[in-house]
C-alpha cells in the first residue's frame, strides 16, 4: 500500500515533473487523483497495473489535470479491459470525458460518471474497506479537494472474551461483526465488552489547484487525515501570482498541514519555473518546515510513500454518504 | 536543419519510446508530423520551442497519434501565443480539434484547419521556401502519408554570365529571378543561359501508420525524395498481425524505401512489444537491411538527423496545389 506520485508539476510539464497525477495503490486497487496528459507512459515507469485503476478522482476540469484521462482509457480498451471504470469530478465531467471519447477512444468496457457538487463537502464512495470524501475548495473553476478514508474494524481482546467464557470459533467473528454471543456459562457477552477501537487507518486528503481554505484544514482534521497532499504552487516571492491564479504557496500549504494536525505534509504542483529554481523553492520551505514544526517533504514524480494502519483509534466522521448519480456511458 | 524524433512507439507507450510525433526543424520553423500524448513534454528534452511550430500534419485520427495537440495548444495558450497555427488532417479532423479545444484549452491565437481529401495525392501547402504534399494511405481509417518538398532555386554561373559580359549587381538578380538582361556588348542574356539547376533540396516523406502502398514509393521517387520515414510496426513473424492491424513490417518498409529508392530510410512507430524485444527487431532489421543493399537506420525517441541541401538537380513535379478549404475557429 502506497502513493505514488505519478506527476508534481502544474500546467507546463518540465523535465523533471509531468502534469498532475497521484495514484493510490490500496489492497490490489489503484485510485487515481487528477490524470495529467502523459499520465499513462508515468505509469509505465512504475508497478502499477493500468487495469487494475477503478475509480479516477479529477479535482477540476483544468487541461492539465484531465488531458491523460482520454489515452488512459484508449489503452485500456487496446488491452482488452472489461470491468468498469468510475470517474468522480466537479458538474460538467460527463460532458468533458464524451468530449475526451471522441479522440479515437474505442471502448470495451463501461465508464460511470459521478458528478459531485462543489457546494458542500460530502461522502462520494462509501466502499467496503474505504470511504472518499468530497471538499469543495477555491480556484479559478469549481473544484474539488479529496480525502481517502480507511475503514477499521474493531479489533477482539482475545484475553478478555476468554476470561468472559466466549467459546472459541464463530463466536469471536460474530462478536466482532457487532452481535451478542451466549459464553459457556450461559451469560450473554456483548461486543462492547471485547472488542478494542479499531487501528487507526489510512487516511489521505489531498487539496487539488487551490487558494488556501482554512475550513480544509479543520475538515481534514475531524477525518484524523494523517497525511495531506496540497499543492504549493509557488514561493513567497509569488504571493501575487499565487493569490491571481488561484494556488497556493509553500507558506499556505504547511499553514492548512499545521490546522489539520497531519502526521505528514507533501507538497506538490510545483510552478514550471522552479525546474532551474529548484533551491530557491527548498530553501524557503525548509526554513518554514522548521518554523512552523511541520513533518513535511516536497513531492517528486515517481516518488512513493508507503502506507500503514496504526494503533489508536479513529475519530468519529459525521459526513453522511448520499451521492446517488451516476450515469453509464457506451 | 534537422528531423526531431520527438515519440517513435506505437498505440501504447512504453519506457523507451512515446506515441508518435516527428519534428521538422527548418529555418526557424518547426513543423510537426502526429502528436501523440506527451508530445509537449517530449519536445522541453529537444531545442524546440513550441511557439515555433506553425503547422501540424495529422496522418490519422488515431488517439495515439492526436492526444498530444490539446495539451500543447494549451501551454501554447497559457505562454500567450499569438500567431496562428495550421492544422492538417483527413476529413473530421475540424470536429476532433473543436473536441480538443473543451479540454479546458483557452485560446489566445487562431487556428486553421486544413481538412485534406485522402482520394488522391495533392500539394496541401504551397509555401514561400517548401511545400508539402499529402498521399492516400492504407489503414484502418482515412490515413495520410506527407512529404516535404523543399524549393532550390537555380543556382548562377557567375563565370559565364561575366563571360557573356553580363554586369555585376542587380542584373545578376534578375537573371536568378528569371528575366532577361542587356549585356555590356548590348546583347539580351537569359536566364538559361547563365543558371546552373538548382541544389537538390531536402525532401521527406513520411508514412503515417499503414500497409505497404506500392504507389506511394513510386510517387516519392517522383518527388526525388531523399530520406523516408516509413513505420514498421512488427517483424515477419508478426506478419499476420500486421496485416489484421493494418501496419507495416520491416520488410514491408524496406521494400517501399526501395521502390522509392530513397537515400536514407528511418522506420519508427515500432510495436511497444519491443521494448523488450529490441534484439530481435534488430537483427531481422539488419539481415534484411544487407540484403535489400539500403542505407536504413531504426529512429530512437529524441534522435536528431540533420539534413542538408545537396548537389544535383531537383526532378520535375507534376502535382497542383489547390487545397483551398481552411477554416478557422475562434
Amino acid at each position: 500500500m502506497k502513493i505514488v506520485f505519478l506527476g508534481t508539476g502544474s500546467s507546463i510539464p518540465t523535465k523533471k515533473r509531468n502534469q498532475p497525477s497521484i495514484a493510490l495503490k490500496y489492497n490490489g486497487d489503484v485510485l487515481l487523483f487528477d490524470c495529467g496528459e502523459g499520465t499513462q507512459r508515468q505509469i509505465v515507469h512504475t508497478d502499477i497495473s493500468p487495469m487494475k485503476i477503478k475509480h479516477i478522482f479529477i479535482s477540476h476540469l483544468h487541461g492539465d489535470h484531465i488531458l491523460g484521462i482520454s489515452g488512459l482509457l484508449q489503452s485500456m480498451g487496446l488491452n482488452k479491459r472489461k470491468i468498469p471504470i468510475h470517474i468522480y469530478g466537479p458538474p460538467e465531467t460527463e460532458e468533458v470525458i464524451r468530449s475526451v471519447m471522441k479522440l479515437g477512444f474505442h471502448t470495451t468496457f463501461d465508464i460511470y460518471i459521478h458528478e459531485i457538487s462543489t457546494d458542500s463537502p460530502q461522502c462520494v464512495l462509501d466502499g467496503e474497506k474505504y470511504q472518499i470524501y468530497s471538499y469543495p475548495m477555491k480556484h479559478s473553476v469549481p473544484t474539488l479537494g479529496y480525502i481517502f478514508k480507511e475503514k477499521k474494524k474493531p479489533q477482539l481482546d482475545i484475553k478478555r472474551a476468554m476470561e468472559l467464557g466466549v467459546m472459541m470459533g464463530p463466536d469471536l467473528r460474530r462478536l466482532k461483526e457487532g452481535y451478542p454471543v451466549i459464553s459457556k456459562d450461559g451469560k450473554k457477552v456483548y461486543p462492547e465488552d471485547v472488542l478494542l477501537p479499531p487501528k487507526r487507518g489510512i487516511s489521505i486528503a489531498y487539496s487539488g489547484d487551490t487558494l488556501p481554505v482554512k475550513g480544509f484544514g479543520e475538515f481534514i482534521r475531524s477525518l484524523d487525515c494523517r497525511i495531506l497532499i496540497h499543492e504549493a504552487t509557488f514561493d513567497s516571492t509569488k504571493e501575487d501570482h499565487a493569490i491571481e491564479t488561484m494556488h497556493s504557496t509553500i507558506e499556505d500549504a504547511i499553514n492548512i498541514g499545521c490546522i489539520g494536525k497531519v502526521e505528514k505534509l507533501i507538497l506538490t504542483h510545483l510552478s514550471a519555473r522552479y525546474d532551474d529554481e529548484t533551491e530557491n523553492y527548498l530553501r524557503e520551505f525548509k526554513t518554514l518546515r522548521e518554523e512552523k514544526g511541520i513533518d513535511a517533504i516536497v513531492a517528486e514524480d515517481l516518488m512513493e510513500y508507503p502506507l500503514i494502519s496504526k494503533g489508536g483509534g479513529n475519530i468519529g466522521v459525521n459526513v453522511s454518504c448520499h451521492l446517488k448519480a451516476s450515469k453509464v456511458i457506451l
